[in-house]
């Protein structure tokens, strides 16, 4: 057995099922390794930042991760964007990356490059593997990595002499890794003391507190204390609709989020950090719980929000809340026409149970936010670290790891446009993903940074915000890629598009012409 | 005057003229900016490795270099993989790259990243600014340091905080880019009685060497001692065609290149390093001139070529060669339908004189290279660094820099289809470009790779490099994105597209059906 085969084979004994792909020639033997492993499975990338995305997309639903497979350091630098939002997510992810033989890295060929630099960029753990009997205890150690506490990037970085020496057969090495760091109990009573002094309680919550167990524990403390909870901006995966507690995002602008906050006397944050702007700018606020003394951080975002969040409301006396227990805000008024309340409403409310919603339009989101409370009771998953044009990609990686669900990818037209190649795996797998683009045919947030800001933008800073000149043909580029689509004009429009994308055995595409 | 409007003047007091940008909320202060310098254009890509290959393509016809303007850490990871090939190009490039208020940056707010790992792993010079009195002298060290030698990779980030601060009137700061290191004489000397006692003398240039000054000086050198000259395989810029000193292309395969250079009993290498494989295989040299004693290393890569050529001309007595000046090679031979071969014959017959061909096609562009000779006078560009996808990107800096001459991109589908986001900005400039599309939807490199290690490819592996299912339907993407387009099915039909395509005002896509 080579190296290759030998990593491979270690990566499937430690459950890895698929391999995000977009390998070359020192690759090689690593993709011809993939044939040896029942049950790895292999999706190619026509980019590498495919590759990450969906490896993404894949660890927040499959809760474990995937490899990805990437060409030395300018492939991996490829991908570099969508493991920048991973490690935001700490999302299990391990790199395999391929690098020239050792014995050809000191001539400096043309695509040599100090990769290390940018594993250290992507993530927590890197190394390069350094000998053939090595190989399975780097690949332990690099799912280990990945798989501790909340989750990770992993990178290893594999030179290609050692996938094809020959590499001892091993003793299968238990992975081992490192459990959440246990919770402090003082943490817990100061949150309880807190709760029982207030009156407009609030948990602001991330991580494991808004899916699966976790937010059950954090609807159960809402209802017995008329806590509202609200979720991170940069959610990884959210639990929401019918059914579901009632989470309300908190706001993208500082202004909106500061005054969300500044109207409750006690906020335990859970599973996240304390909140900070996406942005700053100098006449607003950025730290919003900065120097309240009425806030307490009861487990971090790498921490284990569920587990602490279950010892709150065990602490808590069994009473009825007094409060009334939260209720839905209303959501956006919406017209007619296809706004972004106009989209919103439409897919809340043509959106099947179970499905997999990817949010990662800037502008174009947040109503929805409002009317899914009302859909059925599905998963969201968000952009975490701000990093562009995720959605496509993440979308697919959600696909690959629930087959039997249905994705929709709710995407804007400027971040759509970064990796329009994920269609091409989205067909390729038969992927059932319905994505709407809402097009409004410009970079609407930085126009509403510009309106923020009141400056009256000249002649070349408002085209560097245009995208009409040409416009994007979205079906065109989605059939050229495999994908059947169409316009929609109107929010009638849109519902039958959105049933007929619903009904597609594969991914199908709508532009909402906004 | 705000630190943004600073910079910009700075900029464009030392000629620069255009800005490839990509921006987002923290380089908005500096897209404001861009109308207050006369003279400075902003083109805006739809993805930033748009950005950072037209500024490579820009800088290699300009001989100056191009601003990119990209998005904090993430932005700018996503034009790595094209500054890689621009730092082994020895492009002059200035990266501008807005990152958060200082005061905001200690709240890790989500897009916030060590951004020097990644300047650091792109070229030569990075910079944080630090004040706004230093803004001036930081952009003017910035310009210096790309301009300096051969030329290279400059990145200057910039905290939003600094582009709002008023920035004071400065003394304008003279550039004083670094010329060349002096040459050594006693290499010249050295090479002009290696040459003296060659039966079989070779040139292997790159660098300066292969245009303008550099590559007459070649010329006159070839002819009085009837050395062949050789182009290294990733030359940044080469001219070629009727007129100009026959150059054939050192071949990309190892054991094609040694053999080559095996058959000549002096090799002069100016320009460029000793020659060294793209990829180490462990059965096949790479090193291919390694301890020869026949071997001149008369210019690095980074030193001045066409000086070193230059002295070594004049150092030689004014004689006629014994030898036959050497005559291109005859072409490989091409039958009726649109191989590798086929489509080279039919563009080399085809091109305007005066034309700029992009070839960063791997397997497809080989044959191009000899019917090219037969070519009228043109200038290539190559791919230099190995990282895949930067043609369409390429094609658009060269057309910016050039918009009087014809720009033909020879493309693979395979690595087209990493960047075809560059055809949007191709249509917004009305660039005149003419993409054909060597469509074998297959990674063919990776094929060949596997025939060359005898591997007979599991299901798996002969999936990863398989690009028919689904099939791309190029012209369609391309108009999706504004470029017209069609499809040729043999060489006739190319030709006729091809002529069509070079009389269209704009971009044109031609896919070959191989």
């Amino acid at each position: 057995m080579n190296g290759a085969e030998r990593l491979i084979e270690t990566a499937a004994g430690h459950g890895l099922e698929v391999c995000f792909a977009n390998p070359g020639t020192t690759e090689m033997p690593l993709v011809n390794a993939l044939d040896t492993a029942p049950g790895l499975r292999a999706v190619l990338g026509l980019h590498e930042n495919v590759c990450t995305g969906a490896a993404d997309g894949y660890a927040r639903i499959a809760e474990k991760p995937a490899l990805t497979l990437l060409h030395l350091g300018p492939g991996f630098a490829n991908g570099l964007a969508n493991l920048h939002n991973a490690r935001r997510a700490f999302s299990p992810v391990v790199n395999l990356i391929g690098e020239h033989a050792g014995w050809h890295l000191a001539a400096d060929p043309p695509l040599a490059s100090d990769i290390e630099l940018l594993t250290k960029w992507a993530g927590r753990w890197t190394r390069r593997s350094a000998s053939p009997d090595g190989l399975a205890r780097d690949m332990t150690e690099a799912v280990a990595a990945a798989t501790a506490g909340r989750g990770g990037v992993a990178s290893l970085i594999v030179p290609h002499d050692l996938q094809l020496a020959e590499a001892p057969d091993a003793p299968r090495l238990p992975l081992r890794p490192e459990r959440y760091p246990s919770l402090d109990p003082n943490l817990v009573d100061a949150a309880a003391s807190l709760l029982a002094g207030a009156k407009r309680p609030a948990f602001l919550l991330g991580g494991n507190a808004l899916h699966g167990e976790g937010l059950k524990s954090a609807g159960r403390l809402a209802a017995a204390t008329g806590a509202v909870l609200i979720g991170e901006v940069g959610f990884a995966r959210m639990e929401l609709g019918r059914g579901h507690p009632v989470v309300r995002r908190l706001p993208y602008f500082p202004e909106q989020a500061a005054e969300l906050l500044a109207g409750f006397d006690a906020v335990i944050v859970a599973g996240t950090r304390l909140p900070v702007s996406f942005f700053g700018y100098h006449d607003m606020p950025a730290r919003y719980l900065e120097g309240r003394s009425d806030v307490c951080h009861l487990a971090a975002a790498e921490e284990d929000a569920e587990a602490a969040l279950e010892a709150l409301a065990q602490s808590l006396p069994q009473r009825a809340s007094g409060a009334a227990p939260p209720s839905p805000e209303p959501p956006a008024p919406a017209g007619e026409g296809l706004d972004a309340a106009g989209i919103g409403k439409v897919l809340a409310a043509g959106q099947p149970e179970g499905a997999i919603v990817v949010l990662t339009a800037v502008s174009s989101a947040a109503p929805y936010g409002l009317y899914a409370l009302q859909a059925p009771p599905h998963t969201q998953l968000a952009l975490t670290g701000g990093a562009i044009g995720e959605g496509m990609a993440m979308a697919l990686g959600a696909a690959v790891a629930a087959p039997d669900r249905r994705v929709i990818n709710l995407e804007a037209d400027g971040s759509g446009a970064y990796m329009i190649q994920a269609l091409w795996s989205q067909a390729r797998t038969g992927a059932k993903i319905t994505t709407i683009i809402c097009s409004n045919r410009r970079y609407r947030i930085l126009e509403i940074e510009q309106e923020r800001a009141r400056t009256d933008p000249g002649p070349i800073a408002a085209d560097l915000t245009r995208l009409d000149d040409p416009a994007l043909d979205w079906p065109g580029l989605a059939r050229s890629l495999g994908v059947p689509g169409e316009v929609a004009f109107d929010q009638a429009g849109l519902a039958r598009a959105l049933q007929k994308g619903l009904e597609t055995e594969g991914p199908y595409l709508i532009e909402a012409r906004m």
